[in-house]
């Protein structure tokens, strides 16, 4: 029983402390109503009718915050998972809002399924598959995305498309459809808010001491949204042909099995469903450790995954689109206090609240408003400062973001994803195959061995040590073969070549291959090779090959033994 | 004047021996006869109509072998271009033959221009971007998919779709439209000329020598084609619905400067066209490597590239689609002696005459019997022996195999290839996050230090030596710290933690952190933490970090200067 319960029972739960109930209840309270405005706005961002962004809210929110790694995580729509969402499922736009509903749940179903499966596999080593530069420029790239593609609610310009270019094509296109004053309803609250995000501590401080500001700044969309309902009503704007949101739906999500497509279908949205699991896990994890860290609490990505998946399973067959852990609203909840994922299941209620009772009140907000909503707060994932400091670290991976950000602006979500793997993928392969190969001497009267340009070394004109400082693999052994034979050319008095395999970690076949061949050519030119410091996995591999057996020198178990051996020859 | 003759003239042209002479003319004969079943096949698996099989046997073969990497590769249409091409246009299926044509003329400038670009920024490293799982997978998927399409030709029952499953259904869909006349034309044609090719050595053999046994081998596709043109001319086949292959049009391919889409066009079409590059790239360096090792020459990856580039940039301004190094084509050339591109040359003055005047004479050739043409010379690109062989030696390069393989079938070429390529990525960021890790102890006597599980070795009980074999970054950091940490467990009563690093040869911010952190644990649990053989590139990167300048221990040269300094503790 015992057993049965520490498995079924969270550990937060099992072990709750009463003293934090209030911090608790007051966070969960502070994040339910804050990021209602955003829920909204993430539906309507995804193609879906805002109402979902609630429900979004709920069921996934509760099974993480039942079984998930992070204890102040706060799962549910962002913007991300949205945008993935609404360029997924582009083609079936067409197809009745019916249809489009239940095509998104099943892709969070299809994302929870491969996050619960990678989960079960212990695929949590993954996450390192997308460096920092990927993530980063990706992100960055999906932000301006979102920050055009919503230029359709403070317009009322069609826009469509899959990428910018696509977006600013239609916009030119159908530009005469431009209501002004939905345009000017859209750039007041954009100012208003783009304002408030960034210069509202200042602002606010002029009044109100920090603590209050930063809570001014917080609430601030959450009244613009009030002022912006109440004067919707008192100027008849939807009579003037500002799209409002309507009535939303009273009740809660049901139990809802997505549509089931042929599986033609499914299959096309597999590799979509398989990037959007790889980013959502990516950037909770990237969420929950950030917190962990600053908790001192432990990461674990495997549990990660199997609350990301479970959450999305389950929020699939609750009429939910796919979801993540969030930064602004899991920096909401940590900063109002939270101590566990009790605070999430009060964040539930306010959803719950919302939705059995405020939906008509809901009805006259202008999509304009949730259109600028979320475009004054995705400015913030443009992420310039990563960029920077990438470029001034490593160019390799400033070259990774870059090439994601411009490949999502041209090509998409997807294919500027899959752009950014490869030119890291590409780095890393760089890396390797233009090892460091460094030619050594002996330090004075020691048994150390080190570059002849670092250090005042000593050195024996017939003897030339070389220390490979790579695994030797197919990538790398044109570049070095190539460096061996140019050092044995510029010492060519040299007739003993020792290779230090001191770094060699792994040895392939190509590499076995261009040794012998190596040992073959020295021979030619009586020059003999011998190796020193080869590790027991890579002498397991090679020692009953030709490499050994045909070898032209001997194997030392060290420099220092090679040297005493051959100095004197 | 001669630093510009031998810029512009080939170096086999300049130091042309006549000696050879007629050696190359048999070959290009050989080569040209003989590949025009297949050219023409390949431009209608293409999408295009025969006669464009001929033409891109003319343009880029001219270019390649005057500026190409190899002396005996044979350039040309080839099934994975073609398939490639096809698959890339099958959205303008529609838009009639003229548009398709030059679209696909398009795509080929498009491969020429990266390729080029490529070559000029010496990228031919990124030949190591695909393993040789990758490839022999994306390969044998991509044959199966061009063995199933070409079953339109041998059915009549219109094949569509870019995977498997879209072939499939459709066949499934259509099945009524079954032609039988075709059926039985393609069916024993297939059958024969499966049995050439895999019973021909044996049925040759009984009557002719082996030589001649290969020729015949050979040249039976060809008879069997003549063999179908007089039989479909005294069966008036076409009169009986066999679709026919009609007249060539005469004449040569013209400057045709590719239509110019608008650039949202080009731009759909660029990944495609990178990864048809990339594979292009490839495919061709792997027959041309291989000639250059049997025939003891240098191959150029950067010089292929260049070659490669410019062959298609003309080709795709001559009426061509994207050529490749063709294996077959490059056998039988080398087969017959070439010695040198000239017989190169001689290939396309067959290819021209075929254009001139057997234009007609091929009219009455039924579309099925190219179909199994290509589909008996397909089969021998599914490589299982590659499968069995990683099978046996790599299972995470049998498992890149497997994952292009099915991705291809499955989802298409494009992501099917995509797929590969992560899964092979996956495979490496594997291997790095599990490093070896080793604890090691003296070899009595000696300076030194092995892993204690496979030698003999002398340790002390205050001191725990630690090797990581593996460079140090955020993919591996988490799981060295946590085997660190149960060494130290293991070894309770070790005070002095030595970590070598000779292996180490990089070292990123992360593990950087986490080496801090590591060092900060020890220091609260009463342990100190020393490093040994630190490289100096390593060393660079960190002396003046906190990492070395909180270090609780110290910093030695090696591991033996260690050892003395903290035995005695």
């Amino acid at each position: 029983m015992a057993s049965i319960a520490t498995r079924l029972i969270p550990a937060w739960l099992r072990h709750y402390s009463f003293a934090t109930l209030p911090a608790d209840v007051i966070a969960g309270l502070v994040v339910g109503i804050l990021v209602i405005p955003q829920s909204l706005g993430y539906a309507v961002l995804a193609g879906l009718p805002p109402v979902y962004g609630l429900y979004a809210a709920i069921v996934p929110v509760i099974v993480y915050a039942w079984i998930g790694s992070s204890n102040v995580q706060a799962v549910g729509p962002v913007a991300i998972t949205a945008i993935m969402t609404a360029s997924a499922l582009s083609t079936y736009g067409d197809q009745g809002a019916e249809q489009y509903v239940l095509m998104a749940s099943l892709l969070a179903l299809m994302v929870g399924a491969l996050l619960w499966i990678a989960g079960r596999l212990k695929l949590g080593w993954i996450m390192q598959f997308i460096s920092r530069g990927v993530s980063a420029g990706f992100i960055s790239g999906a932000a301006v995305l979102i920050f055009v593609s919503q230029l359709k609610y403070l317009t009322a310009i069609p826009v469509t498309g899959n990428s910018l270019i696509g977006y600013l094509s239609s916009i030119q296109q159908f530009a005469q459809q431009l209501h002004p004053l939905t345009l000017l309803i859209g750039v007041i609250s954009f100012v208003l808010l783009v304002a408030n995000r960034y210069g509202g501590k200042w602002l606010w401080r002029s009044w109100l001491s920090a603590r209050q500001a930063k809570w001014a700044e917080r609430l601030f969309p959450l009244i613009l949204l009030i002022v912006a309902i109440i004067l919707s009503v008192i100027g008849h704007w939807s009579a003037h042909n500002v799209a409002t949101i309507g009535s939303i739906p009273h009740g809660l999500p049901s139990l809802t099995l997505p549509h089931l497509p042929d599986w033609r279908e499914a299959a096309n949205l597999l590799p979509t469903a398989g990037l959007m699991a790889l980013i959502v896990f990516v950037s909770s994890s990237s969420v929950a450790s950030t917190y962990a860290r600053l908790r001192d609490e432990r990461f674990d990505a495997n549990r990660e995954l199997t609350g990301l998946g479970l959450a999305n399973i389950a929020g699939g067959l609750f009429q939910s689109f796919a979801v993540a852990g969030g930064f602004s609203r899991t920096a909401i909840n940590a900063d109002s206090g939270a101590r566990t994922q009790l605070a999430s299941f009060v964040t539930v209620a306010v959803m719950v609240a919302a939705l059995l009772f405020f939906g008509d009140v809901l009805a006259p907000l202008p999509y304009a408003i949730l259109g600028a909503i979320i475009m004054a707060s995705i400015i913030g994932l443009i992420d310039i400062a990563t960029l920077k400091s990438a470029w001034q670290r490593d160019r390799l991976d400033a070259a990774s973001f870059i090439a994601a950000f411009a490949g999502v602006l041209v090509f998409g979500l997807n294919t500027g994803l899959v752009i950014g793997l490869m030119v890291s993928f590409a780095s890393l392969i760089w890396q390797s195959s233009h090892p460091h190969v460094a030619i050594v001497g002996q330090l004075a009267e020691t048994g150390h061995f080190r570059n002849i340009h670092r250090h005042s070394v000593v050195t024996y004109e017939h003897l030339l040590m070389i220390r490979i400082d790579e695994s030797l693999f197919f990538g790398n052994t044109d570049s070095i073969h190539r460096r061996i034979l140019q050092a044995t050319k510029d010492y060519s008095d040299a007739r003993e070549i020792i290779l230090i395999m001191s770094a060699v970690n792994h040895i392939d076949l190509t590499a076995q291959e261009m040794l012998i061949t190596l040992n073959r050519e020295l021979a030619a030119d009586d020059k003999h090779l011998h190796f020193s410091f080869i590790k027991g996995p890579v002498m397991d591999k090679i020692e009953h090959t030709p490499l050994i057996t045909e070898l032209s020198g001997q194997v030392f178990l060290s420099t220092n033994a090679a040297v005493n051996a051959l100095k004197d020859l």
